[in-house]
């Protein structure tokens, strides 16, 4: 089995910080991600500033396959993602004329004014390609494995599509829930001991209030269907062994 | 005016970087923060993996004046945050007698078991300090300047509230919005040019589709209420001049 590429997400943008904007990206870029078989390993959040940009770009190229950024590619005064991944990159920042055609094509049908703020936006470093997208016409664009996409989600949500097909797949890990009637602690001891006995298998443990109750997500993930299936069913067997036995009366 | 104190958030979990969890732990803070007047600069997300832990608490205590960690001290095996936070501050952890006693009443009270795995929840590194809750009644905890939270949001929201009276504060960042039928490249240059007139003033441009179309918020920001006034003003004038020359049409 070839490595499993590895990947992570970095949020730019003063408005996410301030709890302004409510995030949707990261929990979509994973969701995505889970299908191309590729792991997301880290996530970051960092304000509208140069030199946080930059350190966090640099860690995470150096670290991962693929770097995925959203957000700071407009026409204003507080995007400055391109000029810090330039920087990141210590290539010089230009005008890229296919871009410069998409939106100067684009401006002219719907009437605007191509001005020098908005043809900002046509700007990528030096080696870069272009991430197209239909919804806001505006490229992001690719830097060796980082990829820098807008933040409002129905464009970053486009130019992820364009950006699949190119990327570099492992084998998506499965993932099966079963639902405990119970606090975690409960299973806690043979649940710990069914995951020592998998090595190519996760289990994950998580509390939740629902309509009858605290319960519990036990979450099987795994690459290999065989030992998928069978931490499954015996996950299965111990969560019912537990309902039997009582019902659920606190978080743990 | 004393300096603003600072802050991180680490989200800790595999379930937010699989997509199976949608975190809602980051904007709840995000938020928080601001009414106490503390600056978010970064949030970062790891997995449940001890050396990723232990790295990114290093990195932001040393960085920022307080870190909020959620997730990852429950009872089962994939809980991992109080052990890895003991290794970052290079402390033994044990068990706290506080702890022990809140949990063992609290099991004792709801007929539950104090099996071992959950008596792991009392388990904090040496000289930390308890962050009880009504909720779970497990308690987070603080060493030094890191508070370790649930990743519960219902419960980790508690903890917060616990935590506040013993933080430092600065003076709250106020905000306006001002909303403009048009889309941002059309006051991009405008707007540069206030944000520059102000140095004790943040202005952020955040692009929407709204129920009329393309819209853009023009969010200033500031703790100074004369400057915060006054560039409100500029923008209000800004975004009415050009509400009067057209609609909306296009993203950027």
């Amino acid at each position: 089995m070839a490595p499993t590429p590895t990947a992570a997400v970095l949020l730019i943008g003063d408005e996410i910080l301030s709890g302004r904007t409510k995030d949707k990206n990261l929990g979509f870029i994973a969701d995505y991600l889970v299908g191309l078989g590729i792991d997301l390993k880290e996530a970051r959040c960092v304000a509208d500033d140069e030199g946080d940009i930059v350190a966090a770009v640099n860690a995470l190229r150096a670290r991962y396959t693929y770097v995925f950024t959203t957000g700071g590619i407009g026409p204003t005064h507080d995007d400055i993602t391109a000029d810090a991944v330039a920087k990141a990159f210590q290539v010089p920042i230009g005008h890229h004329p296919r871009a410069l055609e998409i939106l100067l094509n684009y401006f002219k049908e719907i009437g605007r004014e191509p001005n020098e703020a908005r043809l900002r936006m046509a700007r990528v470093p030096q080696g870069a390609t272009l991430i197209e997208n239909a919804v806001s016409k505006a490229p992001g664009f690719r830097m060796e494995n980082v990829f820098v996409m807008a933040g409002v989600p129905k464009i970053m949500q486009a130019m992820m599509e364009a950006i699949a097909p190119g990327l570099e797949r492992g084998v998506p890990m499965q993932s099966r829930t079963v639902t405990l009637l119970g606090g975690e602690g409960d299973v806690a001891k043979p649940l710990g001991e069914i995951q020592d006995r998998y090595t190519d298998v996760f289990i994950g443990s998580y509390p939740f209030e629902g309509a009858t109750g605290f319960s519990t997500n036990l979450v099987v993930r795994s690459r290999v269907p065989a030992s998928l299936e069978q931490a499954e069913t015996e996950v299965k067997a111990l969560a019912e062994s537990m309902t039997r036995e009582g019902k659920a009366r606190g978080w743990s």
